[in-house]
């Protein structure tokens, strides 16, 4: 697995202050101009680079044509300013809408699509784009948007060529810190969608909690700042152990609390928050496969196990 | 509310070596030695304090007996050895099975009970012993066993007298960073409950994530350690936005990503984990919160206001 990292940077955009340099900069076009586009289209901005934009809606693309931004007329139009198009819209319905009229345009140039999207989305339209001849490179972004063009700011790429990910990087490290994962165009889809699971997950149980405490008047930014945040941060170090646990299938090897406990500790947070008239529909598929797995003869098992129990459902539909 | 911190120590047990103040120092009682008891006994041993022991099940006494606990025949018989006892057995049912029979035996002791529970079940024991004279202070442990002895080993204290608390701080100490909430015997436990509830959210999505990624070949230690946890910490920098949103009530204001593109994204993650084979059960309810909220015509909120869907359940029964 390639090896990259996170760094905690101070949240301020790095800018490029060499002008000569600015001179040789590759123009670039940004198709897509929501919460997410417009942060990227302003973080080339601030670096100088000469920036050409496309949204549906066009009066999004106001304030970066005040800051040097030219607004294209069409999709085509766009495409044509630049060899580097990035492609950020609500989903794949969006991205065919736009692409699938454009005939030749993309050729010669390469498009980078860091709209969101399933390991399947990214394969067909990968497949799609190779049919036409196109360089194509799909993208997860790993970030919100105010913290783009920061080193906080991940993204993922995998698909296509290599090379146009490594002969761009310079360009796309304005946006974030990027990091190639292979040619299978669904990689960076995959660790995407993944990684940002687990955040709903923290998020969703962080939300759940600051509604509880706020039944007894507690503030949440107090709380979340001064006791969640830090309690969360340092919980994170048993997800190691956990991960060890998983790859070995060891669930009872360097077990911290066992499922016949935590089935009852957890029995408690639903009820506490019952009690204080908050909903556990959160809480409840954590009961439950806590129960499942204790039920089927692992009480000693810790919660690493519960990952047992995902491996049933196959190839359903939503 | 009260001001305290976490702070990341070297994950080294602190143990004084002033043989001189060893002499000095309080008689102390453990009862319970699963794995958290265990644990709690064993700090107080390499601290040099005077330890007696119970467990129902006397072999679990025998490592530390070896250390040079004294293993008491009866729960009496341990709580008659020591000032300040400490009770940490599997829940509720438990601490009644131990105390309730014991008579006077605790007047003139402190009891302090780490065992979870419900802020009910702690307003309850608190009352319980208040009617017996007793002095009794409610904790929650906020770690797991293997840092309880260092500075990332948070005890939430609250309920009882002040006093007994401030005047037992240090021996309280030696098992991790203790703070005392407030009178209100509840307010250890609920916090411990609404922090624990958004730390198996985190988990069981990590868990859900590891899964997800072990289809393609991914292994979990090095994906949880170079990407997730990372990203996880990260992402923790978002709580303090949505914690002010919910304070305010202010969904639409300063954010980052709206519900509508969130619902679709999200859908995404569960397609994506379906294609993989991997169940989506603790996802589904995170899906339907953001479908709901929008559809009840808030698009635009961000993620903070399906809070507002929490406030439905009132004092339901498990
Ligand atoms: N915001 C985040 O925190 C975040 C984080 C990581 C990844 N992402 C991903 O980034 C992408 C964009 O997110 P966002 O926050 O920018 O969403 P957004 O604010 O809802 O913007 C959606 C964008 O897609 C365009 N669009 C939607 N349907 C279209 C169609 N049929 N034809 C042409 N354009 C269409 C919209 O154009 P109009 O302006 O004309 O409606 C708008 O530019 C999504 O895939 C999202 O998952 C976002
Ligand atoms: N482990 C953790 O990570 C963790 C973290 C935070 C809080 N806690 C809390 O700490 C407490 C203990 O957890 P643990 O991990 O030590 O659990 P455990 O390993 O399952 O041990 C349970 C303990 O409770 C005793 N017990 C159960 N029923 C009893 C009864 N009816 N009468 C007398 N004793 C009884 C057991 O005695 P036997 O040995 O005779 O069965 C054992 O000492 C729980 O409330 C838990 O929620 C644990």
């Amino acid at each position: 697995m390639v090896r990259y990292f996170f760094r905690q940077g101070k949240g301020e955009i790095k800018v490029s202050t060499d002008q000569s340099k600015n001179e040789a900069l590759s123009p670039v076009t940004i198709i897509g101009l929501g919460e997410m586009g417009q942060a990227l289209a302003n973080v080339f901005l601030q670096n100088g680079y000469p920036t050409t934009v496309w949204n549906r809606t066009a009066a999004k693309a106001e304030a970066l044509v005040k800051q040097g931004a030219v607004l294209a007329a069409t999709p085509r139009e766009a495409i044509q300013a630049s060899p580097v198009v990035i492609l950020c819209v609500l989903d794949y319905d969006a991205v065919h809408e736009i692409l699938d009229p454009l005939g030749d345009a993309l050729k010669g140039r390469v498009l980078f699509n860091l709209t969101n999207g399933t390991p399947k989305q990214a394969r067909d339209t990968a497949q799609w784009a190779k049919d036409r001849g196109y360089d194509y490179i799909d993208a997860g972004i790993m970030a919100v948007p105010q913290i783009i063009g920061t080193e906080d700011a991940f993204i993922l790429y995998s698909g296509g060529n290599k090379n146009s990910f490594d002969s761009n990087k310079e360009l796309l490290d304005v946006m974030g810190a990027s990091t190639y994962l292979g040619e299978d165009a669904g990689l960076a889809s995959l660790l995407d969608l993944a990684m940002n699971g687990a955040m709903y997950g923290m998020l969703a149980g962080a939300m759940h909690a600051i509604s509880v405490v706020a039944t007894e008047g507690i503030k949440a930014q107090a709380f979340s700042s001064e006791l969640l945040i830090p309690y969360l941060t340092a919980i994170t170090g048993i997800i190691p152990n956990l991960a060890r646990q998983f790859d070995t299938k060891e669930f009872t090897v360097g077990v911290s609390a066992k499922l016949a406990m935590q089935q009852v500790g957890f029995r408690n947070i639903r009820q506490a928050s019952k009690d204080q008239g908050i909903s556990t529909e959160l809480l409840d598929p954590i009961q439950s496969l806590m129960d499942r797995r204790v039920a089927a003869g692992f009480p000693d098992d810790d919660f690493s196990a519960v990952t047992e129990l995902f491996k049933q459902a196959k190839h359903q539909n939503t």
